[in-house]
């Protein structure tokens, strides 16, 4: 019997999920993991919770689950993986099936032959080409040493001021983790919005819950950074706003690491990762590439993402771990790019597309709307969430949706995700069959009723408006007729206070003479979240108004400042 | 124009959504809801948790989100619903469409004429017909006045041993508000288990976790009730035991409340429910019936069931809303008796078949697995869940799903509930796209890592054995090689004790010259949840072994004694 020589090149989340599926697939292969940082298998979504202080071992972010380091000795003997640490591969002989490395700390140069390569190298933070970038008191996230870094920052509690560049999801966490340290925290996000996963609206409401915890500037980026004596003392923006701090977090995105892959011709993709088909396969047949090195395919839209996520590279590491082994058996279908971030005490994520992204993808035939209400009854302390749902209007079909908010977020996403996977209409969604339990859900599921105002939309019971298609329309100066229909004691509390007259719901029907509007001029009716509101439209609309418009999500979606 | 009558009779989940979602269709129709009860729109699933103290304003059980009172005010201010509480209809007349009724104060009679009628009578609660079952001191919980009997009984303080009569999900939940008002309970189950909708196996876990808030005594009934002076003063059970006690609570099921539909001849089904169709509609062309005296079709299975959730109440009430006004229009598609409850500090739940139900209805080509795991990481404080999945072993596609655990189990089942609407294979699950990040899942989702092990059990890659089979091989003195292959230190904290030799998953391949078994004569491996239970497994078949069994879900899933 022949025995296969398996080389995996990466040993952090990918490539020991191959290396472990390989060996499981065959328990007499050579499986070896070359690997240039010192620890493996770092569960490194974790690094911000471990500088934010939600844990203190370490080593719990390199364990198995039960609780063992996951380091060379584990690898060997609970798998029979030979584990190269500290190790850098400076060279793939693709025509004779052998990789070249080095020790990094000897500096001993080696050979490993292999049948099967499976490259995992991972990505590397994007850093800024601006002056100062050396200096002592910039960071990124990343690797281990960042976490041990950052965390003994947290820990000294000597540093006072920081500021964060870059807010998509690792910004946004290092955000967090650091406050939670009691420092304060600048965010700078060099485009108008934070996590551009998310559609404006929303990420104006996440903007405006940040801004309680850590001032926030979009649309600035970093000139320069500033220092005295080798160390960081501040950081200039582009608009020559000068932020005093003493230490910086970078975080504006990866790049994934090709340089191997290069230098043997594999193909690189548009989005700069390494080309692989439903296998995990390089255009090289005996070579495989997963996590974030590669290029991914969105399912919806049919066109190459990057997307590194830590869930993706583990299961791409396990189809191609069996795939080397048994040959090409087993595929990775693509990505509808899911993702979730804890934002403080928010929930925040998206799956599939976003109203942008759709339209990006010349996917024009949408329609969305916004649903906010609670998670599970306000007898069971419930909590807020907002979801924007994105539909194809024609084939009703669930193309997206982004949630955010205190309540929970996670299984909504996963609901949607799953409708997605299952390419399930707005109908099908209207009656599905979600676990109900007050202690869990509202009796209609805040995913189910917000496929019902989708239905309800789509099928022309009600015309809706966003809130920064009316904030536009106030400020062109258009003359609109603004109607809250709640209580007044809810009015009293909370109003957005643009000219709106209030008419509660329950006296809408005997007051409607009141509404001194034309019959065909635009009115827009609200309450906290809407429902109401649609119910107000169709009263207004029975007795003849024409064009009478609900604000999306109501006052608990309004991203803009409010008079309460 | 015509002006539409609609008519619904009942007024608490399905009706009052009807009624809404007609009017909402049709401002211009007159729509009424005839109640029997004086509440209207009340919570009643919430019941338990308001008798439980989760909170306190019983008002909170009849408000809208706003917080406003659903009475009869609200219905016709808000909605222009009349409705009639306290109020009964005592016959239909479907040749004249007239429902006559009368007030249950003042005994005056009425009649309505209608254009559409909507039955939502709901269902009544089962009482044995046992001696001493009017005594004072026992009740149900299936109307307001049972809430408020059983809370103040709560507020009161002075009952200290309860009877709850009913293992299913209203007994386990009384269960727990009557615990928390520091009542001693026994739970008693004429049925070998708790709750049906699990498997042997997984109701076994879930009691052997009630049983250290309650006694639960199962394969039991009620013989009598006795009392003194009229008050019950123990509860005697088929075997002859007798639980003293001041309080029994029945909770053994409902039975849909059908008399008036039975007098006009609508057909009744085999599970005693109304037969409707997808419409919502009855076999008389202007009535439709919704809720929980209807009988709803399974989607798996296509065979009729009863399922009395307030989910689908809803669901059903917003059809036939639409469907009464519009003609029909509109479907309900069925369920898959997706179905949770707290359990104290578990949540449990189900979605789909069991493989009881399963083989019940004839679907016999199915395979099983269990999986336990925490919900997120360890350093994240995760929480054990184990998750039984059931599926066709053919076309491989998803029949079921049981979750239980105090781990995330909500998201679990809607993720499977998903699964089952999209008709989702185990190789679709495999790959799928959840939220990923540290405070909400594992790096592989707890239900993808099911797939993922069903997928190795179809394809052949390791055999499972459940508890029950192993425990029962044992019982039956057959001779097994067991294999605990945990480490020693969690050896010593926690094991089986049932003559198992512990060689470690590390250790496994250099000592493997110790197992004392024949190549072929069976051995059973495990770990805590049996991920290195199934390393071993292959260990060993790569190793010449060749009948080699997983335990399957490891010993957080061994539902019987352990040695420690």
């Amino acid at each position: 019997m022949e025995i296969k020589k398996i080389v995996v090149i990466g040993g952090s989340a990918a490539g020991p999920k191959a290396a472990s599926k390989a060996r499981r697939m065959d328990e007499n292969a050579e499986v070896t993991i070359i690997q240039k940082a010192a620890d493996l298998s770092m569960a490194s979504c974790g690094f911000p919770y471990y500088v934010g202080g939600f844990f203190d071992d370490r080593d719990q972010l390199l364990c198995s689950p039960a609780g063992v380091v996951r380091d060379s000795k584990f690898f060997w003997n609970a798998k029979k993986i030979e584990t190269k640490v500290k190790t850098e591969v400076t060279a793939i002989d693709k025509v004779n099936k052998v990789v070249e490395f080095v020790s990094m700390e000897s500096g001993e140069k080696g050979e490993m032959p292999y049948d099967k390569l499976i490259i995992a190298t991972g990505a590397s933070p994007r850093k800024p080409a601006v002056p100062g970038i050396e200096l002592e008191g910039i960071t990124t996230l990343q690797s281990m040493q960042d976490a041990d870094f950052l965390r003994k920052i947290s820990d000294d509690g000597e540093i006072k001021k920081a500021v964060v560049i870059g807010g998509g999801l690792i910004g946004i966490e290092t955000c967090e983790a650091l406050h939670l340290a009691g420092i304060e925290i600048t965010l700078i996000e060099m485009l108008p919005q934070l996590l551009t996963f998310l559609d404006l609206q929303m990420a104006k409401i996440v903007q405006n819950y940040v801004q309680t915890k850590a001032n926030v500037i979009v649309n600035n980026g970093v000139e320069a950074f500033l220092g005295e004596n080798g160390k960081l003392t501040s950081v200039k923006l582009k608009n020559g706003t000068e932020i005093p701090c003493e230490l910086a977090v970078v975080a504006i995105g990866v790049v994934p690491n090709t340089k191997l892959a290069k230098e043997i011709g594999l193909n690189i993709g548009v989005t700069g990762g390494i080309v692989v088909d439903e296998y995990m396969q390089t255009n090289d047949p005996d070579i495989y590439a997963i996590g974030d090195c590669v290029e991914s395919k969105n399912i919806i839209t049919g066109n190459p993402v990057h997307a590194p996520y830590g869930d993706l590279a583990n299961l791409q590491g396990r189809v191609a771990g069996e795939n080397v082994i048994h040959g090409n058996k087993v595929k990775f279908p693509g990505t509808i790019q899911t993702g979730i971030c804890k934002v403080f005490d928010y929930g925040v994520g998206a799956t599939g597309l976003s109203k942008k992204n759709a339209l990006r993808n010349g996917i024009n035939n949408i329609e969305t709307v916004i649903n906010a209400s609670l998670d599970k009854p306000g007898f069971m302390q419930g909590k807020l969430m907002i979801t924007k749902l994105v539909v194809n209007k024609d084939t009703r079909t669930i193309l997206g949706a982004q949630v955010i908010g205190p309540g929970d977020v996670s299984k909504q996403l996963a609901i949607w995700a799953m409708a997605i996977k299952g390419k399930l209409t707005v109908d099908d969604m209207a009656n599905a069959d979600l676990p109900y339990a007050p202690p869990y859900s509202l009796a209609i599921d805040h995913s189910i009723a917000t496929a019902h105002i989708m239905q309800n939309k789509l099928n022309g019971y009600f015309s809706g408006i966003s809130a920064p298609e009316l904030k536009a329309k106030l400020d062109s100066g258009e003359k609109i007729y603004l109607l809250d229909v709640r209580n007044p004691d809810e009015f009293e509390v909370m109003r957005l206070g643009i000219g709106e007259v209030l008419i509660p719901l329950g006296q809408m029907r005997r007051r409607i003479g009141e509404i001194s509007a034309d019959k065909n001029s635009l009115i827009v009716t609200w309450c906290k979240i809407s429902l109401r509101g649609y119910e107000a439209a169709l009263i207004l609309q029975a007795n003849g108004f024409t064009n009478v418009k609900v604000l999306e999500g109501g006052i608990m979606s309004w991203p803009f400042s409010r008079e309460k």
